[in-house]
């Protein structure tokens, strides 16, 4: 089931640079693991923003929730979720 | 070259049925044609309003907007364009 | 799965009254049907507006829309949608 | 009689993390005994923010805001207050 | 118990003119009505609009909810409810 | 001549605990002065926020803003500011 | 005493033309009638909209309001009101 | 002396098409007349909309007034107008 | 040629009282040397905020731009300009 | 390919100066470098605020995205970007 997700990252100016990128190299790691298992469907990014539009195709709410809650940059996050599903003027059968 | 299209459907409930439900079925025909050309790659629902989220690959802004103009339903819609590029912790080299 | 809806109902001031009271009665009886069914779980009035709250539980989002669409007063409503999932303080162990 | 409350908890990044742990135990102590009494009919989270939307029993507006400032967390929250009332389409002569 | 009520009133221009002098006669015949009675406790007009602030004294939000369906004006407004307590600054015991 | 004037109070989550303490309790004084002198009409809380909403009695627009710039908790303070009036449907004669 | 009023002016596109020419000819007349008189001390278009930017004295907010209810156009405005006072920094030691 | 304009056209589903045509007709005439004369600087189409941004190079605000009141979409368009001047890290010594 | 102009003041509340003070100083100094010049025509404090409404006389936008930039509080101003000109009714000849 | 956008610059308070004006001498050297190479082709500033309207010649989204990463203040920019096309009614047969 699909969920179009934004996620704008605010990271505030006095925050430690290098906790920071830890964070990032965590969050990027995750974010490949999520895409190669095929939950994290889709990332793009936003040009000019320090913001990525995202499909993600899980079970159910709860199982959206969990993954976003576990991404290490969610605190600095302000994020908005979409529930999507199939167009009937899509030529697909499945909501791909 | 990707850009994120909303398309929020807003017919006047004093509209000429007839007139709509002809437009609705060129819109179907034009988006599914465009569909097969691969230039609508991504046609997805919002679940509970008459809106789409929709992925286009097009070779510029021009075009993205020649594009939308020819949708017959263009008229009756509040759209939204951002424009998208690859994610750095994208899996994949080019922009899917 | 839990879905956490709210639907403003906006009927023209020029629209036939007696269409209007035909999709109310109608509406009505549709809303009776799905509560019954456990899938509309629960439908609350917002005090002083033609507003309601209401929580889903459907299968999953496309279940969601085509039970929205399929609401005789669709067309005259401003409608969002928030999905839910379970709260790790709920006394619950399920969604209730 | 019945509110719907949204609560959206916002930790400052430079909030001391000893503290915080300790106001969100206290927290989830105080929510599990309003539910416990049944003044905290509903409690639900939204799926990718901090965010939750729950559903009061109350005898009065007074009663509902000395409920709320009550949790710990009151200080880091934006909440939003709806009075709900039994829906005319409800199938329950109450306001479940 | 007390609620704070605003109500814009937007006549559309092409509105039959007798009938919305006929309902503005019957507004003002239900407000006095509930002035008297002492629900509609105080009712000021905005300086510069079609608005009014007010200050309901109700027994609950179904009392409240039912009142301001009843006002002939009802479907030209726009309402914000906000539910008020006494103010622990307040030189009144009561919620004067 | 009464304005009606919302109040939204936000301390800083890092500020003084024993200097905001302090203005809370002048604060406290200095609304029921102003409550006994007939200026501070009316002091009703919002339920579930930190915001009051205040009817003045004053004589004209300078004597209201220099009211309120008196307010020790003024600085924590996000004002609205509306100028009421007697409504024509109201059973008083006087703007009560 | 001063007040800051902004008219934005929206005549629906299937008004009668012929009427709206009138009420503008009246709205003149009256906006002239009260500079004359001093109540409508400043009066400025805003450059590319059909909006203007007013600064009435008048005695008290219920004069303010029974002014603009007085003006042709009212029904078609969207009115903002705000309260003035002499700032601390003027030169004058009134409010010009 | 530069402004910054954005024209957002909304032309009403029922008005009368030819009428509307004849309009955008002389709209064109009148922009092609103005960039001629190097009043209307630039004039670029917002990609997926009914909308302009412009660059006009005029004397002063009542010029750029009566420029956009003298276009024939006007009474259809939402504007906002921005003033800008030379950006201290221009290349150029005017405000190309 | 007149800009209608806002400041709204947001000074952080840990900033260095003694340095602020300092800039609140210099801003009536040059608030007056503005007035006294005839650029600074108006300036009034809006009622209940730190905030104040000005009419500016200025040649262009530039030097509104490099006036509003030279003023001591800049840094902590949400400033919003709108460009006015002599309206049609206005019985003055000029912009006043 | 053109992109029109709005860069606003937000200072924090209490950021240490001389690291600001040195990100500040990097970016006006940046921005004159792009200019020069006829990528930031035009660079405009608002009246009255620390915001620039940029409009940028680049390949495409991507192209515009590093450009605008690579500015030293970008991370106490809000951007918003709009992509822009040729206007059937430009006097140009390309965009400028």
């Amino acid at each position: 089931m699909l969920f179009h997700v934004t996620m704008d990252v605010r990271i505030p100016h006095d925050a430690d640079p290098a906790y920071i990128e830890r964070l990032k190299a965590e969050e990027k790691a995750r974010a490949q693991e999520l895409q190669q298992a095929g939950t994290w469907r889709h990332l793009w990014r936003v040009a000019g923003a320090y913001r990525n539009v995202s499909i993600f195709d899980v079970a159910d709410n709860a199982a959206l929730h969990d993954l976003l809650m576990s991404l290490p940059l969610f605190p600095f996050m302000e994020i908005s979720v979409t529930p999507l599903c199939r167009h009937p003027s899509s030529i697909h059968s499945d909501d791909r």
